[in-house]
């Protein structure tokens, strides 16, 4: 259904119950897409960080088969700073945790103690590092969550950008997507960032430091770089990469001894 | 993208800012599909409550275009009955209520103050009628929800069934599904319903009371019915009746008057 | 005390704790009634729910003596619809659950494992099913509730009221009370509902939908059907048809096995 | 209804909302009668407190007719440290407080802004004292409390009792109830404290110091004092002092200007 | 580091890990100090009540050593009703609550299961009310509190003040300050307290009454009594006498069976 | 008092009211300093990072005399990964959040607002992020944090320590430490980490995910790095270079504007 590569791979809103239990003496993992649905400049629909983390999650899923089960996505994450552009929903962070606390505690239920969360936005990341300490700290299973591909493919950026501010609907972001869900990407919209210099600037002086932002204080169309440079093979590369990555990562994790 | 048919809706995930931006002055409503990921017996995949709540909100959406927005569904809900079958996730009813709640207020910063939760799974509704009456008595906005189609199609049930017992992933579900949404269905594994007779008849006494139950105490696979008799016409009969019933009720509850 | 016919009734309010010890042993089920402190009409009085419910479940107390444990009224519920009418009280939907389940947490250390709440105002049902499925699922207690004797006569309205719209202050509500309790009726100010008919119509079209709705918005004495037509006669046959139906379910909820 | 002497009394639930209605150009001041469910010896019914919080606030509403409104009772308070004797009922801490706070948000819609808080009950000071902090200082209403008649009749002790260990189901506490509230006396049933001397020797020594305690640990019968030798006179006379003793307050309370 | 006099105590923040390991077998109680950030008049610094609450609970440290660990003081406690005055810092009541619990269930990580608050700040005693009941009803702990040295001293007051109205920021505080932490005192500011007296006048009459106030609405400059009288003797008088009259119930206290 | 260096600097604790109030016309900026009681290794007392906050933030409100108003340190935080540790204390997230806000809150009353919060502990980083978000996007004011010095200094790291795995209790954070508060170096018991080098060869395969860990997992006695390489002349130049970096920024953020 969601995906596009759905075969041998244990996506949850895909199966019936006696899948699951069939599958659930071999699943080690649970893995947890968590998105957004907000605002991606003019080119990027609403869906794309959540549609980004469940392609990710689906393509570690099938890699990982029959040992990982993904779940549903979580679709609206923690958006504020995008609010005044329209269409955009956010949850309140305690709301956030609330969601991702209750998928862990019924996927326990279900005898499963190992979670690993992909992130598709940078405005969960606070929320998910509250989860896993609580998953780890009072529910004695193991957790862990990465922004992917972001986190892992830093080394990846440098040749491919030269625009110097990216990170939001950037010509990175939409190469991925054109890779992984061209569906999200509204193509014939692309367009640079329209970046608040000023603002910028003041910004550069912030490196170290984390300050509250509206995004519309930095760029006037919701995007930062140009996401007309924008390429489907970087996207593969970027993709391909961070699951290479990651992989020996989670290979590991799923063999994580449970209980304090 | 999710829809089948998403030409002339205006489907949240699918739009991007400058398109929900441009739509937002015609637009007098927003619909907000609300479902689960729970177990429905042998045939029925984890997502068939979500994915009927937002196909049917998206053939609302489309007509009533342009007035009408479908935001992102609601893809878990309150499922704690179901826990006892693999694979099923729960919110439970604060974080559901805190969710709904949420999308809400993110809504009414983009100037929308009408809104319309199409239900696609029971168990949701004590928490959908606490969030209509905290935004009608806090708010000072209109909202209103209803399991749909069930809610408006009680009479067209009894010329379709036989089996007394339905109401949970039976003939009358899959047929619905089998029209609105057949990815859902598990076609080759259709099977009734395992009812346990000697709680179902303790449970008829019940008449007109309300009990907490597990699903496991009344039916061993989790359906109820007898799916195996699942006609994809009595599903789009009872689809296009319940779009064709609540249509008014929609066109005049699009003009409410906003404000206490 | 609180009731006329306290006699052979275990009415938690009216007894000492020594007396409470001496019959736990046979005790099986906890009633506790629901109410809450609101308009009703020119002739209700803001006690009519709480009384009703308190007196209801009395008299299931007394018939199923010494089985049952009647305790405290909860008299003051979920009223927001209402409190546009002075002197209406109304808790939050979350205060009302914490209320309830405080409580059964309170019988559970004395031993008590299965719950039924006698509810006298609908205001209070998704409430009520919240924390019944919170007893259920969360404690593995049995819990179960009912609007009475409104949920089981449903039958008996037809024959009785010729005005087509009751519900509330009207009625069948006053012949209900003139026999379980006359004191809660103004008898000399008893007037028909003045409903606001095109609010009325209006939700007529919205049968099998919930929309949140403040009361004066349908009748500006807060009154609904015609409650100079009440008597004591249909009031007392529907107070026992109600109690007659709902002692066989009852009596097997009483023997319900403990434990998930 | 619950009170005999409820002629001119503005008492909640006895009315009609026209006449609350017609009665709140002249009220200033809403009495809100808290107390608990609690066991109180081998003599006194586990109404005690909220029937004497209730007719203490009556006294208090006939006295200062028509500018007082009392409300229907808190009838479950704080009382954990008597959960050990079957039967009583405790709330939360916290769910005490929203049940106080929801009361005050509904009187002030009908625009009252001083509440006075008719105590019956020690465990509910913190509560309270949360609770009226909370109005004044978040909502600029005016808002105090007072454990009746008890707070103010410390000096009436001393040539009553003999016994050194007074302060629940002793023979203050029934020699006040055989005034105001006979009904929730037992009277074949009283008898003296069973008093744990050890614990109430290390208690001595606490003086100036609150250390939360269990009752049974200090008391094997849940009493304190010795209630045979209560009397309806001292009853009388101790009633009657704190009502005395508290009207010129509440009247300079009843013009305090309201806003911060 | 923080006190002056801190040979032979076990002050937490002073401690390694490896000494607190050490000392834990010996340990019988923790005593958390609990103060505030609030304004004692043009005299006393900010600091002052967490300044003398850490320096009481210092010297019992050190009176009781080994077998008491005192903790790192709670510096911002409830002071809304001095929230008026520039610089008061103030938690919510929850909040405060919340701290204090989290501090309890950390300490009972590491094997401590008896806590004594000492407390420097009126303002927090409901609090401390509701925490020590939490920690003994559901935690199965014991815990106790007491404002110090205030409630343990209150006959040697009248030798001292002539001032009828004292209690904060008055010669009583600054004298105990000016031994335990002359720091706290600005000496070149001592003044009078700029009492309003019509708005005591007005609480004379609330003698066992507890009514919200703000405490400018009782004193201009903060202040309360006639701090130009205040004495170090006194102060160490006071201060003494708290500890003397204190320690026979800690030794007895530290001794108590833990569990329910 | 709790800085050596307190002259020029308006540090609350420190203040009376009146000073304040005779500062707030210039005061544009509050700074929290945010710590926590942790283990820190054989050598690093428990009042490390609340020590290292509190001195760092006192140094930028000297050099930033008199436009900023240093509060009461936040002296525990979120450090649940280290409470197999002893005497580690620990807030939950959601409390260590509700502290935060409180104080905003109460200094939005005094008319700040601006916040800059120098944070000294890792463990708060989500709760900071959550914090700020919250104030700028519900309260219309503007916020920031940075860990300080680390965040600044990453370059400075690389000349001066030879052990690869640093970042708690090792020479860096001792250097600090040793240069801005030594009375929070137990000197003579500094000592090497001792790593458990399996669980850390597992966690570099972790470069760029954040995994859920109790501390006790990756280092024995609680400490990394080698801290028996501190240097009091690294500590210097860290603090003095962290602080030279971020004066141009709080320059600028003193001037932002306020307000959505």
């Amino acid at each position: 259904m969601f995906s596009k590569e759905q075969t041998q791979v244990l996506y949850l809103p895909d199966l019936t119950w006696p899948e699951v239990e069939a599958s659930l003496p071999q699943i080690k993992l649970a893995i947890v897409p968590v998105g957004s649905t907000e605002q991606h400049g003019p080119h990027g629909r609403l869906q794309t960080d959540y549609a980004a983390a469940r392609e990710f999650a689906l393509r570690l899923g099938q890699r990982l088969y029959p040992k990982v089960l993904v779940t549903t996505p979580v679709s609206i994450g923690f958006s504020e700073h995008h609010i005044h552009f329209p269409g955009t929903l956010s949850l309140r962070a305690s709301t956030l945790i609330a969601v991702l606390i209750d998928i862990v505690v019924s996927l326990r239920k279900h005898g499963i103690n190992r979670f690993f969360f992909v992130n598709g936005h940078g405005g969960n990341e606070a929320a998910l590092t509250i989860v896993i300490n609580r998953i780890k700290h009072e529910m004695g299973c193991v957790a862990a969550w990465s922004t992917l591909p972001w986190d892992l493919i830093g080394d990846l950026s440098e040749d491919f950008t030269r625009s110097s501010i990216t990170g939001h609907a950037c010509e990175k972001e939409m190469s991925i997507m054109l890779y992984i869900w061209p569906d999200a990407v509204k193509k014939d919209a692309l367009a640079p960032g329209a970046i608040r210099r000023d603002a910028f600037g003041s910004r550069q002086k912030a490196k170290g430091i984390r300050e509250a932002t509206f995004f519309d204080e930095i760029t006037e169309n919701g995007a930062l770089g140009d996401a007309t440079k924008a390429s489907v093979e970087w996207g593969e590369k970027a993709v391909n990469t961070g699951l290479e990555r990651i992989l020996p990562y989670l290979k590991e994790f799923m063999e994580r001894k449970i209980g304090s």
